[in-house]
């Protein structure tokens, strides 16, 4: 173990089987120590979850050959938070979460674990990216999407990223010579129009499917939509001030 | 049923049976009609989780006496997008959630399923309110956040809210005698230093308990924290573009 390479936390939303953190992990290995620590199971969909009423499960695991690599019980955030308090007792050089099965750019950062990962480490002073390949399919083809990686995370070992901001990477589902470059963008506008499909189950009981479309609302140059709609891969700096500071004034005139 | 009254939807994280919705839709009777739809179960943490690969089970319940009321299997973010586009079929106009059984100022907005609820109803754009009182036992009195909700709601249903943002209410957990007032802040600086517990199940299993303790850093005035700290109700405005804008020019300049 060389310590003087950095330590490399790599982790997911989508499992630890899949393929995306497979190839992600692999990158990983040329740029430093790594230690894998990903959901058991699915947690798409999980946003910043974090698990309080149970407790949490680790297990050692082989999947990425000979990288130290856990699976976990819990969320994406859980496995963050796990690996630095439980498992490293110090925190990562950078975290690298991803490459997820499946678009989150626009306001999907905020239902996507594999984001919110990156916001925790974020949150933790660590830099942290999200990647995202824009196929869901469970076979998608990461090729192109591992020199994004590298060439996106040489930068950041390089540059650093200002403290408590992460990073939320695109990739368009196209070969590595059609895409257009790396673009950086704010998050884009959009909105799910969402659909329950009303089904019943064989005792007679109604259950509901989560379904809908996403409106890409967002036709300016500068948002992650655009670059991602003309083949570019985008690149948007992620924080974690909700505060919507435009609107104190405004309600401190209420006079509550 | 009075049609030029406001329909309001109200919703938690911790559950239909919570004493702080109950408290939270009685205080809404005087406002409008009221649709309840909250969790069956305790949802605390699950930030803003939808549930992707499972079906959702609706219950119509009696726990709020002649009010409508579901209960549903998902998330807080479940329940909002349900009672819209399940239930609804329209959106309601005003979303209140809570009120909590615990804090959620600082960061904590991020973990919150509460202010989650509210973040959604504000990217539906409708105006949304989450409440959260700074006692998580579950038998937290409510009598003074009753008031406080009643102040809130009625100043914004009468200026409303600017489109996509909600407010992150907090009440400090004192007699309503006790309270210093209420101030607009934004969010405050914090970080949860975590702690896991290990224990061995009776098989000789190791699992994790998430513990820790929350670091208020924040000691600025016009902070969540310091309102709270010195008895005051704060009222954050929210909004969800997680954008850091200012990192904008600075990546650009990596010449990726």
């Amino acid at each position: 173990m060389n310590e003087t390479r950095p330590l490399i936390l790599v982790c997911n939303d989508d499992g630890y089987h899949a393929k995306g953190i497979q190839a992600l992990a692999e990158v990983m290995k040329d740029f430093g120590q790594v230690l894998v620590v990903a959901p058991s199971e699915p947690q798409s969909g999980m946003g910043h979850a974090i698990t309080i009423n149970q407790p949490l499960r680790l297990q050692e695991i082989q999947a990425f050959g000979d990288l130290e690599a856990y699976s976990c019980s819990g969320t994406p955030v859980d496995c963050v938070k796990l690996a630095i308090y439980g498992i490293l007792k110090r925190k990562p050089d950078l975290i690298v979460s991803g490459i997820n099965h499946g678009a989150n750019f626009s306001v999907n950062v905020l239902y996507s674990g594999t984001m919110s990962a990156a916001v925790e480490g974020a949150l933790e002073g660590i830099p942290s990216i999200g990647f995202s390949l824009l196929d869901h399919s469970r076979d998608a083809d990461f090729e192109a999407s591992k020199s994004i990686v590298a060439k996106v995370v040489s930068k950041v070992l390089k540059h650093g990223i200002t403290k408590n901001t992460c990073l939320n990477v695109n990739i368009p589902a196209i070969s590595a010579d059609r895409i257009q470059g790396i673009r950086i963008c704010r998050q884009g506008v959009g909105h799910w129009e969402d659909e329950f499909i009303e089904r019943q189950d064989p005792t007679g009981h109604p259950y509901f499917w989560m379904s809908g479309a996403f409106g890409e609302m967002d036709k300016a140059e500068d948002s992650d939509n655009w670059a991602l709609r003309h083949d570019y891969v985008s690149i948007v700096p992620v924080q974690y001030d909700m505060t919507a500071h435009r609107e104190i004034a405004k309600l401190k005139e209420w006079e509550l």
